[in-house]
């Protein structure tokens, strides 16, 4: 039987509860065999927001990478890296997902403005479904 | 950091190579930390079928289970159990990962019945939505 091995992971990060148990659930993926991890945050860019607060927004986005990147290096994984990125959660996670790199995407089930008790979140969603690689949904 | 570990995996069957994709997929991650694997086919059950044909599938059903338990066992995945149900697919699978003894559910993106290139299928969409448990959707 012909194997592939996953050999990449990227989990999307937003600094709430379900993207914790995401990055956890990628942590323990990348545990398993040394598999490299890349943690990504998108700081969404409205037409309504103004330079000060997107300057705070763009600083906070780091701060919670450099977070996560902090925990997954407590847990020994050695091949961590962090993209930090402006504009359409979800486009900007696809770009990355689907690039030649990544061969499994680790999602929260919604993220920080998610309210419905079952269904997928709005960007969870599109994901899903947009995503041309194996996305994991962590509950 | 509390680490929540991957400690048993069910995937979906239905024979279509969507299938073979999370079946592939689901020994990967088996196979990294010898994690129990449970494999699930459902015959659908429609009120139109008769005695026979429904016979037929469920035959079917079991053929292609022992072809999925031989595979994994070729693979040396040492825990491995089938489970074989009769009614609606969905509400079968979200049955068993619904229970206290799976932590993922493994599916393909869609099953024999996918048509659109880009959407999940109808089962793949309930699945990923109302299941409890984290679910990996493999493209």
């Amino acid at each position: 039987m012909k194997r592939k091995r996953i050999s990449s992971i990227l989990v999307a990060t937003d600094g709430s509860e379900y993207s914790d148990k995401a990055f956890d659930y990628a942590c323990e993926l990348s545990i398993m065999k040394n598999i490299p991890l890349k943690i990504i945050n998108v700081v969404e860019e409205y037409a309504t927001v103004g330079y000060s607060i997107l300057r705070e927004l763009k600083k906070s986005s780091k701060q919670i990478l450099h977070e996560y990147k902090g925990k997954s290096e407590s847990l020994y994984i050695q091949n961590v890296s962090t993209i930090h990125s402006v504009g359409n959660a979800a486009e900007e996670i696809l770009k990355i997902a689907n690039g030649k790199d990544v061969d499994t995407l680790v999602i929260g089930s919604k993220g920080k403005y998610g309210t419905s008790i079952d269904m997928l979140g709005g960007t969870s969603y599109k994901l899903v479904h947009y995503s041309k690689c194996t996305v994991t949904v962590v509950k």
